[in-house]
């Protein structure tokens, strides 16, 4: 069976869950605390880095965009079912900006800087002097984030799904990312209703019930975090 | 004909025209200088980042990973020729692994840092208070190549190419962010020999050999820059 070396408020992790739930791949999980830098986990990947997948046939596969684009080929050659990347050339295209706008500008500039400050300290709390989270960066992390929720509105204002009439994995990158800082009450949902309402669609997605169903010791999600509908 | 939005020294823009050159597919390239903010760019792309193509038919495709993807795509359907991202499953998932990992990861630690000091501030000179590099920064950045050349000295000395057998897009990665180092000087060339001789059959190939032409004002490469044989 497949194994997916993720943590689960690693947005890179979520896209991958996600996909496999989404295309019915049989999975197991092994919650990995990269801080911890374990011997058996740096011997499958030494660049340390999440995600990492194993295939069937024991194949290292890493990194978010390796992990994705090896899924998707691999459902669209084994079913005719619907893709998350799909389309003709162009519509591909604008998937793969959209993807590429949230795992790099959206993850720079907003949600790296967040779990950073919140997630990677406390996990590294033992071994660091400054173990308290900066919350001048993390100010300045929400309001960058301002002017990517007016894009985000503005986008799913005139299309179906974020980069077209169809959920695609454009849709699952930004909801990677969202859904993690959603788990640190770090989003204004009432300034946000056309957000609020497509990320609640996402939510109601059967692949995404597991990423609801998550929890992680020492940080409470608020209420609202597992209910599809607020 | 197809258009590209390009920077000379943009390492992203480099391995876009390398690609189009290797395929055979004809394109105008626009030299366009980001800093400036030129309108009818933003109109094409309000993100503002390079690269940008315009196809044939007028669609408008942005960023690296949406271009190269449809461009391998659209090769792929035709010709028979070679790609660029071959092989099975797994090759292709090591390609993009290793693209990944020079577009991420040695960006971030590397040449993003060179490039800001060196090129970012000499054409936003006339917007910005600060406007001398800071060779502390390219100091660090250079330090942190250190263990970049190794590793890519390690995976040449046990394979003909990056990922394998064959010349791939984790190649033309990799020699788009080495050569923007090395027209700005910024490699010691006798301390990376297996590099040296893997950088002198990128150069060697007919579809680098604009790359190596370039020159932009008030910048003068080395030499060696351009001499294929170093």
């Amino acid at each position: 069976m497949i194994k997916l070396f993720q943590f689960k408020l690693c947005p890179f992790s979520r896209r991958v869950r996600f996909t496999l739930e989404e295309y019915n791949m049989r999975f197991v999980m092994i919650d990995e605390i990269i801080w911890n830098k374990r011997k058996e986990f740096l011997a499958v990947n030494p660049g340390g880095s999440l995600p990492v997948l194993i295939d069937e046939d024991d194949n290292v596969i890493i990194n978010n965009y390796a992990i994705i684009e090896y899924i998707e080929e691999k459902h669209s050659h084994t079913t005719s079912g619907s893709s998350l990347i799909s389309g003709d050339l162009i519509s591909k295209a604008e998937i793969r900006r959209l993807v590429d706008w949230y795992d790099n500008k959206f993850y720079h500039e907003v949600s790296k800087i967040i779990l950073r400050e919140l997630i990677d300290k406390y996990y590294m709390k033992d071994r660091i002097d400054d173990k308290s989270p900066n919350m001048e960066s993390v100010r300045i992390a929400q309001e960058n984030s301002i002017y990517h929720f007016e894009y985000l509105s503005y986008l799913i204002s005139s299309r179906s799904w974020i980069a077209g009439d169809f959920i695609s994995q454009a849709d699952i990158a930004a909801a990677s990312h969202i859904s993690c800082l959603d788990y640190l009450n770090k989003i204004d949902w009432d300034k946000w209703l056309e957000i609020k309402n497509w990320y609640a669609r996402i939510k109601s997605q059967p692949a995404f019930s597991s990423i609801l169903g998550d929890h992680i010791a020492g940080f409470q999600p608020p209420n609202h975090y597992s209910n599809p509908d607020f």
